[in-house]
């Protein structure tokens, strides 16, 4: 004889999906920040020795789809911050977009299961797929604040933070 | 007969637990970054016509146990960022200090059933109890990344952004 039991439904503080939907919303956030930017100050207006933007949102795409990559198809390669192809705000805008669906593609085949699994990121940063991507989260949010203090020291008002 | 049958463990992307040792950590770092500002450049450095570090870190406590109190408890007042005790930089960091073990016991009255319910932040802004946490952590985040750019002004190290 067979027994039917409920079964208890998960309890979900955050879906998978709605971490992805966090995180993109984020880089939509960081894609403004780069359209406001004029072309010759994104690529070398700094303060206090800190790096141009240019160059932060090159650390960005080197983190977020290679970063998702290694974490979904188990295959780990150094961090490369050097994307020659991001010589211009046209052509960091098309690497953003096409990352963005990178992104959404890879997260498809992340499954629950693995968020508590242990990698060593980029070979180098130990941790679970849940800190690796939480970290990538934070750090797009750090470099991008550091671009509204640009913005504004520039005379340019940001975007609004919560617009999404 | 009983039948014993293996209940399905829910599997979390995160954990209740988890993401109050996330925000915990930031606040860490927030800590740190409040030190390592100068008493009169805490309250006085400011870029671009943005505000001084410590009228932001004001912002912060205002949000942070008043924004999950308002969650656990049910009452809702509107945002009050004048915090007239926060006058000195050790006066601050006892106020963070006592919203540190705030938290902690405010979160652990909260259920992870709540954290997709719909409230009203502040009554005025209208999200899910984990939009909400996200974003006051994450606005946290942002307003700390301009101190940084404060600190690296002022010709000071900031704590690595990694520390927690």
């Amino acid at each position: 004889m067979e027994t039917t039991t409920l079964e208890k439904q998960p309890v979900q503080v955050i879906t998978s999906a709605e971490m992805l939907a966090h995180w993109q919303g984020h880089r939509k956030l960081t894609r403004k920040v780069i359209e406001a930017f004029p072309e010759k100050e994104f690529f070398e207006f700094s303060i206090g020795g800190m790096r141009p933007f240019a160059t932060m949102v090159q650390e960005l795409l080197a983190i977020a789809v290679p970063g998702l990559k290694e974490i979904v198809v188990g295959k780990t390669e150094a961090l490369n911050e050097h994307i020659p192809a991001a010589d211009s705000k046209a052509n960091v805008l098309a690497l953003w977009d096409s990352a963005t669906d990178e992104i959404n593609n890879y997260w498809s085949q992340l499954s629950d299961e693995r968020f508590h699994e242990t990698i060593m990121a980029f070979g180098m940063y130990e941790g679970t797929v849940l800190s690796s991507i939480l970290y990538y989260i934070d750090n797009e949010i750090h470099h991008r604040s550091q671009a509204y203090v640009y913005l504004r020291s520039l005379g340019i008002e940001p975007p609004a933070f919560w617009e999404r």
